[in-house]
């Protein structure tokens, strides 16, 4: 890892002039303010015009170049010379968990306070960040990838469901995946059907906030997720986040009915529908719904179906919604598109044309709410029956992000679109809900 | 009216060969089933191939004419000859609310027991419907137009606008709007801003259940509107629905800060980073927020800004999303574009040519995010302050919908784009929230 890993332009020239490293401790000021802090390293295409500091208070600032008028070390930063910490003791008779990262602030091996970047997520880190993890099971480690969750793709759900499936011939009780929150709901939902009949339980889990962050919740959710993959008596794919405010309850979440519902809460993560179907306190598993997959023997007959159709579309109509998107995506080839209509299940009649085609030239269209609670009933007033009438599926308890992911596993799964239709209203992993609990959940 | 109002094709064939009007109580036998009921009339572009009836449970069905094998008439109906209730008796003493209609299960004067079409909304209809409107109002109604509010447009924002603007001349003590829950929020959200400063409180109501659902929430809510149209200590835009299952408590939310977050609840909307201004319960008023501006008198000066840019989409990113649809609309000549993008406000790297190119081109482009609740916060991640170098705009508490209607409003009354931008992070109507609260607020 270079000294100033990530940057480029401008920044980087203006950091090894002052003969700056990432993890020294800086003092910048610019023309209208003065920072104190740790030089921290870029990611990804960062742009030139900025260098970034972590503030002590934990957070961290952009400052452009442009703007700053000197900048000077305080003091040097321990350098990456990066020593893995001791093998854990592993207590053999506890069940085996591969942990998988992908990416996210979870997984992240930053030391923010000094800087120093750890690229690889090994056993040895987990156990030295989180040592009550070796109570629960005897942790295996590997990096597939390490990407903002926000570009990820079909192909990396793909990648996940694929070396899940070749993991289970070593005999692993669980799997846990370590994921950036932003896009977590959609790839659990993947995994849900790629991995359909999974014979052990597969747990997402992410972090609202970084493990420098005193209110962190990354080892009480990595805890709760290894726990789950090690002992719990179901199996599927599940997504372990906090429950609440208080740092004791972890919800465990079906993974084809979970939506993130906040931007930087910690309980970001809300079943839809339903309610979570266990907990996690006080290192104990409460059950909460009685019909989940019981767990099998990990080598148990198992094929997993990691096909995407990526050519599926999200629309979320809206008041002037242009219609010609729909015969825009039509044109170039789309097979399936997914409706966030309104209420239960509407659009404008200005999108029936195009509608219209695009179910005349073979296209799936499906239709979910973007009131996102609740079902689509599209027989109760005449917009929702003119649009069943040319075709457009009600999927009910689906909320639009699930029927995405569901359309593009569905048509990568099957050979017609009769087939694909009469799939896309079955329930595969228990996606729909039969019944909507008239008590409350808890919201925002 | 007449006796098959809204049929066609060869529905209207099969009923008219059998004899029948709408309201008759009839009897059906289709291939797989028999149902007794109601026929019900049809509204706008009916297809030509189902016919509805109003079963006795309180619902619609619609049944295929090409599965009907008989169909009888086992009571006339109750012919649409409509006799309005007799005036009511005003209280002079009261202050004077209009009632607008725009459409919507609220306003629906069909009468669902007998199929009779009572298309306007009147005054007396509404007192003969809800006798205790005459107890906190004189209530004068007009009907602007009858439209499933899934159709509603720009261009019915604005009628609205203008049409309370013209009403103030009349002295009314507040404006109460009937309207389609559907898309209530986006009206709501955009009378918020075209009405900004206006004098009295404009309160936009519906109906999840229509008025001849034993669960009706017609009445109470219209009630509540009322109420707070005629008496609230305070002005602006607000919308009342119920607050809860119960019957008893109506919740009044800010008009630029609610959505509806369920497809059939009759509590389905909530407002989002925030509490309810008030309740209405027992009749009483409970203002929760303090900062409302104060109610004034009607004819104070105060120009309406009714005015609204059309050329503005919504697009939620999603994994694999399609960035070429951004080039799509620039090209079509799009002057505004709001990114529902993932957690604190990302987009996959994908997609960040076709933005820098919309940027480039003079195009305003706004972040929000699919999470819905919480604060856009774009200096947290690189991909987030890669998106603010290209010059996106982080819409902070503003969610998609509002976020939306905003920058179509906002664009509709600016005439350069340093003017756009400045507004659309200008607090206008209390559309920010500049602290969110901690503790929990109702979901589902």
């Amino acid at each position: 890892m270079s000294g100033l890993a990530g940057y480029r332009g401008e920044a980087l020239a203006l950091l090894e002039e002052a003969g700056l490293s990432v993890g020294d401790l800086i003092k910048v000021e610019t023309s209208d303010a003065s920072f104190e802090g740790y030089l921290m390293p870029r990611y990804e295409l960062a742009d030139p015009l900025h260098i970034v500091i972590k503030l002590k208070n934990g957070y961290n600032v952009g400052i452009s170049v442009k703007k700053i008028r000197s900048i000077v070390k305080l003091a040097e930063g321990e350098k990456p010379k990066y020593t893995p910490p001791p093998p854990p003791k592993l207590n053999t008779n506890l069940p085996k968990v591969l942990i998988l990262g992908t990416g996210g602030t979870i997984a992240s091996r930053i030391d923010y306070r000094t800087g120093a970047v750890h690229p690889a997520l090994t056993a040895e880190d987990l156990h030295a960040s989180v040592p009550e993890i070796s109570e629960v099971a005897q942790v295996d480690a590997e990096v597939l990838f390490s990407i903002f969750s926000e570009n990820l793709r079909a192909e990396h759900w793909c990648k996940i469901a694929e070396h899940i499936h070749t993991s289970l011939q070593k005999g692993y009780s669980g799997v846990v995946v370590t994921h950036g929150t932003d896009t977590m709901g959609y790839t659990a939902a993947a995994l849900s059907f790629a991995l359909r009949g999974v014979p052990i339980p597969v747990v997402l889990v992410g972090a609202q906030r970084s493990s420098d962050r005193p209110s962190s919740d990354a080892a009480t959710n990595l805890l709760a997720a290894t726990l789950v993959a090690s002992k719990a008596p179901f199996s599927g794919v599940y997504v372990a986040m906090h429950a609440g405010l208080s740092d004791d309850v972890i919800a465990i979440h079906h993974g084809a009915s979970v939506r993130k519902n906040h931007t930087s809460r910690r309980d970001a993560f809300q079943s839809i529908n339903r309610k979570p179907v266990a907990y996690v306190k006080d290192g104990v598993i409460q059950q909460i719904d009685p019909n989940l997959p019981p767990r099998r023997a990990p080598q148990h007959d198992f094929k997993p179906a990691a096909r995407f159709e990526e050519r599926v579309a999200l629309l979320k109509f809206h008041p002037n919604f242009d219609p010609t998107i729909i015969d825009y995506l039509v044109d170039k080839g789309f097979r399936g598109l997914v409706l966030e209509g309104t209420g239960l299940g509407h659009v404008g009649h200005y999108c029936y044309n195009p509608i219209k085609r695009a179910v005349d030239k073979g296209v799936l269209v499906g239709m979910s709410s973007q009131c996102i609670w609740g079902r689509v009933r599209m027989t109760v007033y005449d917009t929702g029956r003119d649009l069943l009438n040319m075709g457009v599926l009600p999927l009910d308890t689906l909320f639009p992000e699930v029927a995405l992911v569901k359309m593009m596993w569905v048509l990568g799964n099957t050979d017609t679109l009769e087939e694909a239709k009469k799939l896309m209203l079955t329930d595969l992993v228990g996606e729909f809900t039969q019944r909507l609990h008239a008590e409350e959940q808890r919201g925002f």
